[in-house]
């Protein structure tokens, strides 16, 4: 148990942003698995606001792409999760922006613990409009929230970056009592 | 690697809500291990925007669980984890408040992969200003965001809950394009 412990610290501590993937398809069992990692999220009164679009098809992630300026990124990640905050379920605001935060980690932890890279994009929100018109929801109901770009990791690109982005100390930002 | 990874899963999709705990201490240095799961959680634009006060003193807590009709849990748990947002770091109240969610979420994580009960608590943002006034911290600067109840499962207790709290099925809340 002890050893288990200290592998899954491991796993949660060495997940990073991964930007850089290979053409190679990531079967929809897998991605309903990492789904899965997300559906066990907390959430304030247990609302579970959200909404996830699962985009493969090159045309769509296209447009997608369009709206961002990794679309690079996007275009080359397998798939393009396209999170929404489900307004209808959600209750107050703080606590719902929150799940949505705890939602989509629990996600990037799933896609990690799988071996595969994400990066989280929330800079496509300054076109959360046009993202709104490509899937033509209710916009009363459904707000966009961030896309995680998600597909087979290019190991020899991704081995070329000279640094990673620094963390604070814990010490920084934690004080006893 | 493979069976690495089911596992994290497993710890992902495994963790709940823990209410009940007994007396016992969680040594500082676990509770570090915790919050560096914590510091490896992603934020828009890697602003990192949070503040932890880890308070185990009886008084403190004692404060604290007055301002929350669960009290009687914060008080039962060795710690309580109160997390503020730091505005001077933020840039976005959407992101923002997302990255407060998935660093909130590693630290759940972090703390179930322990073996260690928690249960996150945002009710007592209702009285966000008089936690203001334990901590004294400047308003303009840091924001309660919630409150992590943190201690040794009282495996008994648990054992007796009859149901858990459901989750929706993940067809109900993904579509594929």
């Amino acid at each position: 148990m002890e050893s288990k412990s200290s592998d899954l610290i491991s796993l949660i501590k060495s997940r990073r942003s991964r930007r850089n993937f290979i053409f190679q398809k990531v079967d929809n069992n897998t991605i309903k698995e990492i789904i899965e990692c997300g559906r066990w999220a907390p959430s304030g009164n247990n609302t579970q606001p959200w909404k996830v679009c699962i985009v493969t098809h090159p045309t769509v992630k296209r447009m997608l792409a369009e709206l961002s300026d990794y679309g690079g990124i996007m275009e080359s990640a397998y798939a393009n999760l396209v999170i929404f905050l489900d307004k209808e379920r959600g209750y107050d605001r703080v606590k719902d922006l929150q799940a949505i935060g705890a939602f989509t980690q629990s996600l990037l932890l799933g896609i990690h613990a799988k071996g595969l890279g994400a990066v989280w994009i929330g800079e496509i929100l300054k076109n959360k409009e046009k993202v709104d018109e490509i899937f033509k929801f209710p916009t009363e109901k459904y707000e966009l929230m961030c896309v995680i770009a998600l597909g087979v990791i290019d190991e020899a690109l991704e081995s070329k970056k000279v640094e990673e982005r620094e963390r604070r100390e814990i010490d920084e930002f934690i004080d006893w009592f």
